[in-house]
């Protein structure tokens, strides 16, 4: 069994703790979205790939979704004192990570190298892969003109309306050599599966396929390809992805969801609430599964990883 | 009344903070050694100028006689779980004024101007003036070779023996602007006085003298310029003045420290432990006045300030 997860932030990192939790270390690895990385007080912020990091090693806030567990804000308090943005917020014990990887970036290190010193000093084992180690950056637009989407999710909490993304960056960025070498003729052990874990297919997923040669890397595997509706029952478990499907006259359910990646995927996994949606996205040529896919409890991200490699067995 | 002071760490802020009471805003300005400057972590460390900073801002940590006040470390808990660096130690609050430099200094801004807004947001009104923009660097020469200063002055909590002192880049480096504008003949305000401070000659004041032209800039403003005496009984108050006086085979005394400086002063502070010695230091040339140096409470500070007014005045 080896099972390459493509995931985003918080819904996404649910279901890999889960896959983690029940493969050996060396039969998972994930590939994570740079899209909504940014640049912030000098730091090079990569949100989704921390929150990955943070997930596996235990070290996530479980309470607020994001940044560390056991956090202060005295770097905050004191930044704002000296008239510094505070939008973002920089937790103290989260600040080390960012020191961290600039010194190393600086000192000419790649962001999967830095990636896999931060997981080997936090005790994760698992391969945390960044899609690219070329800088791309998610633009969401709006009616308004074009916001960093930093800006848009946390600045303006996702209020401006959506009318579509560009990715800076994305037609010069080159798939992290690392993941080529998983997928690629030449990997040591063949995958048995590819799963688009539940993240938001528009600014966490659509980053990840939108590198040059992803799409056709990962098809080549010529293994199945799962995605988990990151829609139930017509709204995002968290997140903005339900907003902006109607922004873009999108209908909001899960099957609009496999609609948007059935040129990739092979299966597609719903929620017990959309049940009676199968044969919609029977008819766009993909095998389908209901289960339960809202994740609570740590017991619920290991049942449904394991439905999925069970899916993707069949 | 205008005076400028020139002060290393913190013997000479605490002397700088009686100034500072007792002065109005516009009738001081503080010129501080940047040699101990150094890169760590990615950030520009100023040691110098943020204790003085700290000092007159009310936000230095009066037990620990460096950092800030109210200070935490949980930033540094967790680089050390990263494996970073921790011999020189970073406040969470603290670090806050190392990212504003940074970043300041990353868009092109000097020094001495980041140094002015950083007082202008913790309510510092007096002017403190970095020595120089240029990078000086400090290094302790031993028989083991030399050392950084803050590897010397922290790591190894200047344990080492010293044989004498290097100032790298300091033949490149130009007085601050803002200094000769304070000093020179285009001063809207002549100077009153110049006063050394209690500090550390040869790590704290000489890399201020010894920036090129900075000699004949003070003494052409043709007012006194007076010494403070950073030995008392033989002993420095604080750091490594006295052991670096043995080491180098100088005499640990305020006579000592007055013909260090002899060639631009015109008087000398001694403590009224070494009443005695006025003759010794009149031989020199020098005027002299005993008084309490040590300051352990601020009215301490308030009283040596006033007393080194009335002496530069006499």
């Amino acid at each position: 069994m080896r099972v390459l997860a493509l995931t985003g932030g918080i819904g996404g990192a649910k279901l890999a703790l889960g896959f983690a939790k029940i493969l050996e270390p060396d039969e998972v690895a994930f590939v994570v979205n740079t899209g909504d990385d940014f640049e912030h007080l000098g730091f090079h912020i990569s949100p989704d790939v921390d929150t990955l990091v943070y997930t596996l090693s235990g070290e996530a806030n479980v309470d607020s979704g994001w940044g560390r567990r056991d956090e202060s804000w005295h770097f905050m308090d004191a930044a704002q004192d000296l008239g510094m943005q505070t939008w973002f917020r920089l937790g103290d014990r989260d600040l080390a990570l960012h020191v961290y990887r600039r010194e190393r970036l600086a000192e000419g290190a790649t962001l999967t190298e830095v990636t896999r010193e931060i997981c080997d000093r936090l005790g994760v084992i698992q391969s945390v892969l960044p899609m690219s180690d070329d800088p791309v950056r998610t633009r969401v637009l709006t009616p308004d003109g074009a916001l960093a989407f930093q800006h848009y999710f946390v600045r303006d909490r996702c209020q401006p309306a959506v009318t579509g993304f560009e990715f800076d960056g994305i037609a010069d960025a080159s798939i992290s050599p690392d993941i080529a070498g998983l997928v690629g003729a030449s990997a040591s052990h063949p995958l048995s599966a590819i799963v688009i874990c539940p993240s938001n297919p528009f600014v966490s997923v659509d980053p990840i396929l939108g590198v040059p040669g992803m799409r056709g890397l990962l098809a080549s595997a010529g293994v199945p390809i799962i995605a988990v509706s990151p829609i139930v029952a017509g709204r995002a478990i968290k997140g903005p992805t339900a907003k902006m499907m109607r922004e873009l006259d999108i209908p909001a359910s899960a099957t609009a969801v496999a609609r948007h990646y059935r040129d990739l995927i092979t299966g597609f996994v719903l929620d017990e609430c959309d049940v009676g949606r199968e044969s919609e996205i029977a008819d766009l040529g993909l095998a389908t599964v209901v289960t339960q896919t809202v994740m609570s409890s740590l017991e619920d991200r290991i049942a449904l990883a394991r439905d999925v490699l069970v899916f993707a067995g069949a």
